[in-house]
């Protein structure tokens, strides 16, 4: 039986943390804020966002919702992202994506200003995790891996970690992050031949391909870590499942992160603490 | 005995090709330049800088020297470094560096225009080589091992490959390049914990340490192809040794570069196949 490394106490101690950076902004006035920018009403990100308005809530930042309609037009899109930038009163922007094509992803994505992408996503921001220095936010899965991995202590220096996947999103910053926690990583792909074997002699597993349950038995062995980013419906079972199929990996694991309620539960703490941070930097 | 992987042929190789790319170039009136910017004369700059005018007059690239006192004021450096980036004239800027330490080097690198930053030394060519994005051009030295597994044919796609080193001037780039040709990579540093049985199990071992002659007998095995990166004067052999001990390593691997005549032959081929390349981006 794996210990279940679950998502909740990680997110209620950040949260602590976040709450009482918060009140001590407050206590020099200023309220920190998180701009959400919708555009349209697809379901993901209507739940998405009220997940983010209910921690919000929680930890005391204040969210300003800007909901835009599907067709809004190319320059009012790019007209008000530019008043967010520069609203003194706003710290942090949420931006949902993938936005219709005509308004332009990779422009829209890049626009957010560094400081206030609490999202992690702009090429500010990555680089800012490859080369180790101070320009945005990590993206928010990657550093949620990295808060569950040291609340839990589990041990990073000179441990071998193989991240499966090697998207923008978490792949590649995860490793970057893992490598300047002194981990030795290894970067799995599609094209990477016989998976099994390498995952089989790592010390700790980072599953974000985002191919359900793809995960089994075969690539796991006893004493191992398994971190589940992935998460996906499943038709069959009806119920939300990871990359791993949690049933046969987790009699073998030594530790397992759950989905639900794993790693997915951190993410949000996690863009909360980079409001706060960026309403602090922006003081500065 | 190993094939022996000589740097010679690579350059030649690349350097045929910016030779023609620099004549065509020319037909259309552009007389692409390389402009080298050295503040003293430590002596490593100025062997260096021979080396890569030598091989500038060799594809036809023009080469404008431009040497600062070593006790050049802030502003004169700094407006020197702004006229070479707006002037259309100069394509490609390689900027010595250390700098001495009052001219800030953190700022004086990045102050390079991503376009003219040949050397692939600004954060801007770094982010191009994390996210896979034409900005500015990868670092030479890591682009010169993947231009010489590409002309001895060595395959990586699905190939285990460990880079030993986790520097952003060659092993954090290198890890982004080799992963973007499909191999699945390794990178192993300081805190790896046996590192020779990771090493031992890979397809390629890419040693960029600069811990003269540490790869030994015991770090590889039959059939390996091993690239050294390091260079470093062994003052007991009274010659250049790389990071890898030759006569150990040779005899057990299947392939090898040498040092000297290896990788470090090809680094200003890539160079000046850059400083073209800026020439042709800029006339768009």
């Amino acid at each position: 039986m794996a210990e279940i490394l679950k998502g909740k106490p990680v997110a209620a101690f950040l949260d602590e943390q976040t709450a009482e950076e918060v009140a001590k902004l407050k206590e020099k006035g200023i309220d920190t804020t998180l701009a959400i920018l919708r555009v349209g009403e697809r379901s993901d990100d209507v739940s998405y966002e009220k997940g983010a308005m209910k921690k919000c809530r929680n930890v005391g930042i204040t969210v300003r919702n800007t909901i835009l309609p599907e067709d809004v037009s190319y320059d009012e899109f790019y007209r008000t992202l530019d008043e967010l930038n520069n609203d003194p009163q706003v710290h942090g922007i949420l931006m949902f994506r993938p936005l219709p094509k005509y308004l332009d992803n990779e422009k829209a994505r890049n626009f957010i200003s560094p400081g206030k992408d609490v999202d992690g996503c702009t090429d500010g921001s990555l680089t800012g995790v490859f080369i180790d220095k101070k320009i945005g936010f990590a993206p928010c899965t990657a550093e949620a891996v990295m808060e569950t991995l040291k609340f839990y202590n589990i041990e990073l220096k000179g441990r071998n970690v193989v991240v499966l996947g090697r998207s923008l999103v978490v792949g590649k910053p995860l490793a970057m992050l893992l490598m300047k926690r002194n981990a030795t990583v290894t970067v799995c792909h599609t094209k990477t031949i016989d998976v099994a074997s390498i995952t089989k002699n790592a010390d700790i597993v980072v599953c974000c391909t985002g191919q359900m349950e793809s995960v089994t038995s075969e690539y796991v062995s006893n004493g191992q870590t398994i971190v589940d980013v992935g998460i996906s419906y499943n038709e069959t079972k009806q119920k939300l499942c990871g990359d791993v199929l949690f049933e046969e990996v987790e009699p073998i694991a030594d530790k397992i992160t759950p989905v639900p309620g794993g790693i997915g539960s951190v993410t949000t703490s996690v863009l909360v603490r980079h409001v706060v941070r960026a309403a602090s930097n922006q003081m500065k």
